[in-house]
């Protein structure tokens, strides 16, 4: 349902820091089309509070299309003066996300691999940027690309059920973790935990995440919406500027050092994910995947 | 009882870094006129142990006054052979320091913004960076300014009554926290807890402060005097030598940050609490202040 | 039973990142002759584990010899494919290491002196460095260098025996941790805990020390090696190449701090230990050693 053209168009206006701001007009005109396709958005004009619902299944993978359409949700959010804070949570049941779409990475072009980089860092300067409150209302599981949206929020609330696991589990998959998920992780449970959890590509049960500070609270499933409200309201209920410069002075060294070396990143991935033996790994795991599945 | 011209010289001397140092004879001379007005201080001289404490009622809030007060307090005290430590408490009941005072930063001159700020910027510098053992006697609330000067110290030992509390809530007033009171809020109870602090702008009663680390102990009120000793007894027990060279290795790379940039956040503080919101949101405050007292 | 010229020339083999690679077969060969001196090294080719275990007693100070023979032993393993993972262990009852050998920074030549620090150096650039799992068995008490070498590991696991402690314990000697000492312990147990331990030399009963991370985990002596064992292989079920990028992402700022002032490094030790004052007390610590043994 997107009329050619749209898409690529869409994602050079979101090019951070370099186009020109249009006026919000053109671009939502042009970008509704997409939208509402695999992320369900809700703005309650009432409270200023939006949600923001995955709704990709099997597992609201991160792929280019989910990317771009995250982006310019929360542009929309972010330019609409209604809109104060936002919840970001899944319509999917038991997982949260399971982090960037592997097949994105898998036998594709230098140009795809480049495109695809783009947007991962696109939505984590934006969302990690963002002047909104963000709180994730984390209901299933949140491996990866997944955790890190999470950990890019203000607040994390995670549904107790041990079952539903986090974290960076990119050592797993043969992978790296670059070094903005790496200082996003780092900011929150310091320096030890991030590098033995890193190192161990380890999903956390919900139990253990909240032990080490990974998620801030755990809920059981029927009271999350509840919390959530809750805890957006308390955080709300504070100035927006000076809550807006302080989040700002907390993240702006992290933000700025992807901003510095956002080229240089995108050619790590790319040489990085061309190897052969890298490749290989990805293919297995896709296949064990399926097979899972099957 | 000051003489005219004292006060300003005096101010003048505490130039942090540039003033070529007295003669300590002629300072204290010079200053001990207005010396005792706001802070009392006692010198042990058999331990070697001063007590600093706050009588400037009704909430010991931080004036040009008070701040030039305690920087040349703190600066006899640190050219004092026969001290090695200092003891920061309140003589007011209830109430440890209340923070800037917001007088000064209402409705003044931008020269008197720019003395009031540099004043702030000089207590911080001096303390953090003070060769002596300084320990915080926290016999009251705390609330920001009140906060850094407790953060500021190598100890913090405060009374467990859960109504007294403690923080940098500088973003309830709609103001923001400067970057120097961000770096060393960091240093204690590390970035995530810091982040969500400061943009809440929370006041921890004493249980959840000691339980995140922004104070290092709770005392019933009757035990702070006898504790607050044995702790000093404890860091006296250590070389001055290595200790101090130490302290300074530990703190040296966030007091050489504001060193750095000290006209800059001048600058800043000047054209922040200049605009006319920041200015009203101050008035609405102060008069809700003036409102509860009457 | 070194053959004269052999360890000079190892040492200058292992001076970091100037000298070229030689042909292990060559390195190895000419070092064999005097390894498995200080430290008894078993490698198992079954699992790509091997053991470094300290037998220089008494106390497995850490005098030159012994830093030159760690680093050669290290630097074989990390050549020999056949290995991936060390553990560090002593053999010597209730001590790991006692640190740094006094007597190899007292009343020694300024050539000395250099020589020493610059062997130091080395030993941490290797270990904390190492493209290895390292695990740190600490079946005794551990003070300054000892500690060191604990902190340095990737996972640390200590005999739960209150008796034992560790800790970076300088400050006591009126001698300061360097700053790569403080960065590696910041690291691991935050700036707050390491600012309050080193200033005040702090020697952790390692209950203590395990309940503020400075160590992972606190088993009976009984059941060191087993528990040693499941972590090792807990830690080599990942794949090497990206454990190894993780591992090298979460390190490399604070090496690279020492790499790029090593020589200045050298100079600051020179000129402190070289101080009469200094010297002063390393003599009489020594003298308080001697008569505690005798």
């Amino acid at each position: 349902s997107v009329p050619p053209g749209v898409l690529p168009l869409c994602r050079q206006l979101l090019a951070w820091g370099r186009a020109p701001r249009q006026p919000p007009g053109l671009l939502l005109a042009q970008c509704r089309a997409f939208s509402n396709n695999k992320i369900m958005v809700e703005l309650d004009e009432s409270s200023g509070v939006a949600t923001m619902k995955f709704k990709s299944p099997p597992v609201n993978s991160l792929s280019l299309d989910f990317l771009t359409e995250f982006c310019i949700s929360l542009e929309k959010l972010e330019n609409n003066r209604a809109c104060r804070g936002v919840i970001i949570t899944s319509a999917v049941p038991k997982i949260f996300s399971s982090g960037l779409d592997i097949t994105e990475m898998c036998g594709k072009s230098t140009e795809h691999y480049a495109e695809f980089w783009r947007a991962v860092q696109e939505m984590w300067l934006r969302l990690y940027g963002s002047n909104m409150v963000t709180v994730a209302a984390v209901n299933g599981s949140s491996p990866a690309g997944g955790c890190l949206i999470a950990l890019s929020c203000d607040y994390r609330i995670m549904v107790e059920n041990p079952k539903f696991s986090i974290g960076l589990n990119e050592a797993q998959l043969g992978i790296v973790a670059p070094f903005w998920f790496k200082d996003t992780f780092v900011n929150i449970v310091g320096h030890r935990v991030a590098e033995r959890s890193l190192q161990l590509g380890s999903l956390h049960p919900a139990p253990e995440a909240h032990r080490f500070g990974l998620v801030d609270e755990l809920v059981p499933e029927e009271k999350l919406q509840e919390k959530t409200g809750a805890v957006m309201a308390q955080w709300l209920a504070l100035p927006d500027h000076a809550r807006q410069l302080t989040k700002s002075m907390m993240r702006k060294a992290v933000l700025d050092r992807l901003v510095a070396h956002r080229e240089e990143d995108i050619q790590n991935f790319i040489s990085f994910i061309s190897k052969e033996s890298i490749q290989k790994s990805l293919r297995m795991y896709m296949e064990m995947l399926k097979k899972k599945k099957g």
